[in-house]
């Protein structure tokens, strides 16, 4: 190895810290400083902490910024402000909103001459790639993606903006004999409720009228009336000692034909102990690649479909080629 | 669009039908000849068969020859010989000589000027790209493929060298609780034999000592006798009948550890009623990608590591962010 790659966390939550972990698996690359809004002192990591505002001293001195903010509000300002001075890799992840965070983040690292890749993580990220390879192989055919089973912070919290509940978690579950049903290549038609379930472990208040908070989240419109949803009542040690984790994965599969009505199944699935540390995982993965890219010379916003796998490994071409083809 | 990528196909076995039909589903190509060694006068196709010392007459005119030969003898020698005069793509598969064959097509392709994408397909191809993915993101796991449930041409043939044999099917087969045990990330050393099993279809000469003939085969060194081997005496009817089809398949797991022993799990697999045809499809996806890189004025041999998904599909980059990131 000649030289570590630098770099630079953004944001100390769950992923910065996944980050922070997963770089640790990686000799070929070494955390410079974790950058926080919070007052650095405050913040224990095994690396220096330094306040946001510090960052722009390390211009040059810091290979690849790992942006680890949220896509409502942290990274449409954050994206477009490193790509300033860094190169970097984030996690966006607002689907209907990427064509425009991309021209945002490209029209600065192109002007400034870095490489930002976005949207990396695994959906956006690595289901996309493979929803996009398999359309690409089996142009003739239906894409099935199940999420689950797994913790959705978005349904957590609207579970918890209920009256009369203190602390709820949401477990998004496939419905699986609908996914046997795909991979038979059976190409069922599936309406949202066929898809998935929604269960809920939820902690009343004192006193609380249970079976209202019950209609109430069953009923709630775009998270969870359209689902078939189970909700238990359980006490908040319950809570904190089983469904504290943040597990998650899902299952993207595209069943399509070839030649002579030959079915053809394309798989790809992710099963998770933990979401943030795998998405950091990747994220760590595509910091690598935007590194190489930029020592190739190339500058602009990038995403997944624009990255050769190999530029992700440690590994040379020659030892890929050798070893892993 | 504005002009179709002109493609030409070398060899028409399985896999040269196989591309013929894939280019059916792919309107942005189309087929301009096939070359054979064979009298073309007793092909049949739907586009023009010609004799394949014809081909150098096409130079200019095929932006992309598919090369649909087997490793064994054909593409050591095509691959070189049509890389001086095209674009190629091809799915040369014997994994330890691929570093040679590379060599031996990149050193051609550079001089010429022209891209030549080898060892596409399946496995190597999209099986190599998972491995080598997972193993990025997940650099602390341990890696698992699985072939099967699928036809081996190899333990096929090898049946039929059997004295008293006169057809035979070999079947390929993944142990199901096995597997099972991998994505539930415990991590099992499995030897050989705990992975796969091997089911062998055999017809008989009238006469022919059946004991003798089932204790040949599951003494086979290398092919049979590693593993537990099941075989079936069968008619030569029933083989034309339920053992004609040639499905195969197969999955790469990897089972990781992330952060504070968190098990993440990467798994990618396909199942195939035709594996000539799927196959032939990966090659057609790549043809695109070899047009696309010619383009940028890229040459030389690549690999599928060095290849963005995005040249795989006939959409736009902006379109793939739209529609499938």
């Amino acid at each position: 190895m000649t030289q570590q790659i630098k770099v630079g966390i953004v944001g100390y939550g769950n992923l910065g810290r996944g980050v922070e972990k997963a770089i640790q698996q990686n000799p070929d690359m070494n955390v410079i400083a974790v950058f926080t809004r919070r007052e650095p002192q405050g913040v224990i990591a095994t690396v220096p902490v330094l306040h946001i505002s510090e960052a722009k001293k390390y211009i040059g001195e810091i290979d690849v910024m790992i942006l680890c903010g949220g896509s409502a509000t942290d990274l449409p300002e954050q994206g477009p402000y490193f790509a300033k001075g860094f190169n970097t890799v984030d996690s966006y992840d607002t689907h209907a909103l990427i064509p425009e965070y991309f021209a945002s983040v490209d029209a600065v690292a192109q002007e400034a001459g870095h490489v930002s890749i976005i949207s990396t993580g695994w959906d956006p990220g690595l289901f996309s790639l493979n929803r996009m390879l398999a359309e690409a192989i089996l142009p003739e055919g239906k894409e099935y993606t199940f999420w689950g089973r797994g913790v959705s912070q978005g349904h957590s919290d609207a579970i918890r903006r209920v009256e009369g509940v203190t602390h709820g978690v949401q477990y998004t579950i496939p419905v699986e004999e609908v996914v046997a049903k795909v991979r038979e290549g059976l190409n069922p038609q599936l309406s949202i409720r066929d898809k998935h379930l929604r269960e809920c472990f939820v902690v009343a208040q004192a006193g609380a009228d249970q079976s209202r908070i019950e209609q109430e989240i069953k009923q709630m419109p775009n998270y969870f009336a359209d689902y078939d949803t189970i909700v238990h009542f359980i006490s908040e040690e319950e809570l904190k000692k089983n469904h504290s984790a943040m597990p998650h994965g899902g299952t993207v599969l595209r069943s399509g034909t070839t030649g002579d009505n030959n079915t053809q199944i394309i798989e790809f699935g992710l099963k998770l102990d933990s979401n943030p540390e795998f998405t950091a995982s990747v994220l760590v993965a595509y910091a690598r690649a935007a590194y190489k890219l930029a020592g190739q010379g190339q500058v602009g916003a990038k995403t997944v479909f624009d990255i050769p796998f190999g530029l992700l490994s440690p590994k040379s071409a020659e030892q890929l080629r050798k070893e892993l083809l």
